[in-house]
């Protein structure tokens, strides 16, 4: 089955690579290959502790490699009980990641575990669907260079930057004059200082409009998360941070747009849905017709009636801030954000700080932080693991 | 001057001629031209009464030729006086379009008298900017199949042909599930029945967004205009009626939407503007930096803040209904509704009818309607001037 556009042609069955198969966006890829069973196929899956899901996961889509992460001894034996053949470990990843078989590797781990077989996909020439965060902020420089250099393209799997991609559809990088990256504003768009002293855990899990897992939903309280869908975008689409801005869209309808140079401004629009961008980056360029046959709920305009845009206040997010700036600066300034938010955070998760302080603590181990300039993967995980050592140590001190 | 986009290319400068150089779209198409003059050169200019305007003109772009349609004996001694080599009647439009140096046809002439003219430039290989809605309208089946046999390119220029146009950049029309027109939906979206019956021409000609000539504002005010647009769209994108939906967003801010089949919508949005879809259809496939030159006014969505969407409801204007069928049916039809509705709408504006007799006067005339398949020009032609003749005769008849 071919579908010719221009020169681009999609050839299906698409054979898949699912690195983190069981955490959401790995679980919502695989209902995309359940519902266009003659469009894709699963070569390998991949997993980092769920073994129950993994097995049920292999039964269904039958793949030729499966491989657990696998933390612990305890999850090994109960893989290798499980899933005869079985790989473990970070060798498992690699292999799926460079799989003979595979055309699109979908990166989907959680964390800098991704990092690594996402190099190794691209220098196997894998096209790469990226839906992991910290790959291309801590790494940017060296997943972009790599992509360029093994004529691979990295296709994005989050809704913002599924948007932008769509809307670049036919367009030229070069006469974007903005991107608007659109943001929810999460529960505390209009808190107060005060009001943001004392929010619980619970309030700051309570996202108004996406269900993610616990990480990303303080990171999206905070905006950190939009923070580094900007430093996502300027890696992916080449556009300096003077021109991306963030814009708040309360009903997370539009997911993101351009203005080009000619004061034109093209918007993506759907119910917010993670299948889409799944969809859009494993059939790329086709589109499926997943409106008809109901994976994708159709829009209606007269019942939505309104769409809500505000400007976003950097004032009121120290995070944003932070992250922006520590993307500008580059250099290690990213791999220690990266750590530091993910430390904070669980600390907040875990009732140990304020909400205020994770922002206070990220500042604090950026202040400490001694970048090194283009650093190479080992670099940049050392700088990563170095500020989450730091955040603990300060919490540990000043509690 | 190249800029290169795959492989498409415009080569500036872009060489124009532009027929209905006097009226709105010609006027505002000079701007653009007097914005970026190393990108474009008029190589003709056609007007068809106006000639204090046509002189200006021609005075500050210096063409190679001017012509002048020159209704009456007056104006052609005028225009013979003012414009040395000008050149009277069709053959002055129609010598224009085929003009050996031009490389793209404005049409932007009101009326029948660019159906020849637009015919004649796809024969010479023009690529056609089309602002006129009756070409398509009435002869669509004629325009699209010469384009196609002349590998010419269709161009819209009004601001809802171009929103889709833009979306549809690096998409395929087969991936299409709906074509999403939008409209201010007019001053009369909310009217009862009762109120519409008593609407003065004052009342008619107070649009709510946009600023245009009292006949388009008029078929703004019944949403005549609207379904002439659906009709056009029908034969610009070949996308059956069936698929063509008409939204309302009051704010005229979104210029019209795709919806494709895998679910995702795509919008284009600018303040309103016509420099904007003209610009487009000028320099296509490349985009001119107009929002920092200021020909473009920047949109700014915090500003505008919000934006509505209500169904639109066929059954409250009629005219719309009427013209759907129309197009529906196809043959002459559209070619008798394009002349009773410029003839009632004119007996409205001289305050002969009232708003509502607008659609009465248009449904008897498409009833005594005897509708030929596949008509050629003259046919076309024919049909038309029938329906301005009967609805003449009707309002005699009945008043």
């Amino acid at each position: 089955m071919e579908l010719r556009r221009g020169l681009l042609m999609t050839t299906f069955p698409i054979r898949i690579a699912l690195l983190g198969c069981t955490g959401s966006v790995g679980r919502q890829t695989l209902d995309v290959i359940r519902h266009f069973p003659d469009h894709f196929r699963v070569v390998a899956l991949s997993a980092r502790s769920n073994v129950a899901l993994l097995a049920q996961q292999a039964r269904e889509f039958r793949p030729d490699l499966v491989t657990c992460f696998a933390d612990t001894p305890e999850i090994e034996a109960r893989a290798r009980a499980e899933l005869p053949g079985v790989v473990i470990g970070e060798q498992g990843l690699l292999a799926a990641a460079t799989h003979a078989d595979v055309d699109i590797v979908v990166a989907a781990t959680s964390g800098l575990i991704g990092l690594q077989p996402t190099l190794a996909a691209i220098g196997a020439g894998k096209t790469i669907a990226l839906a992991n965060k910290e790959t291309l902020v801590m790494a940017g420089h060296l997943v972009m260079r790599a992509a360029q250099r093994a004529g691979v393209s990295i296709y994005p799997v989050d809704s913002e930057h599924s948007a932008i991609w769509q809307c670049l559809r036919g367009e030229q990088n070069s006469e974007i004059r903005r991107l608007l990256i659109t943001a929810s504003g999460g529960p505390f768009r209009s808190a107060t200082p005060e009001q943001l002293r004392s929010v619980t855990v619970e309030e700051a899990l309570a996202h108004p409009t996406w269900r993610m897992g616990p990480k990303v939903t303080i990171d999206s309280a905070t905006l950190m998360n939009k923070a580094l869908e900007v430093i996502e975008a300027h890696w992916l689409f080449d556009v300096p941070y003077e021109r991306i801005e963030v814009l708040i869209q309360t009903e997370s309808i539009i997911h993101s747009m351009i203005e080009f140079v000619d004061g034109s401004i093209k918007l993506q629009a759907s119910l917010p849905s993670m299948h889409l961008p799944i969809m859009h980056a494993l059939a790329y360029p086709a589109r499926l017709p997943a409106a008809d046959s109901g994976l994708i709920r159709e829009l209606s305009w007269p019942d939505l009636a309104r769409l809500n845009f505000e400007a976003m206040h950097p004032e009121r997010f120290p995070c944003f801030r932070l992250a922006i700036e520590a993307g500008k600066r580059g250099g290690t300034y990213p791999c220690a954000l990266v750590g530091a938010d993910e430390e904070a955070v669980d600390l907040f998760l875990h009732g140990q700080i304020g909400f205020l302080d994770i922002a206070q603590l990220i500042e604090a181990v950026l202040e400490r932080h001694h970048s090194i300039e283009e650093p190479d993967v080992a670099t940049a995980l050392e700088a990563c693991n170095w500020a989450r050592q730091t955040i603990r140590e300060l919490h540990k001190k000043y509690t």
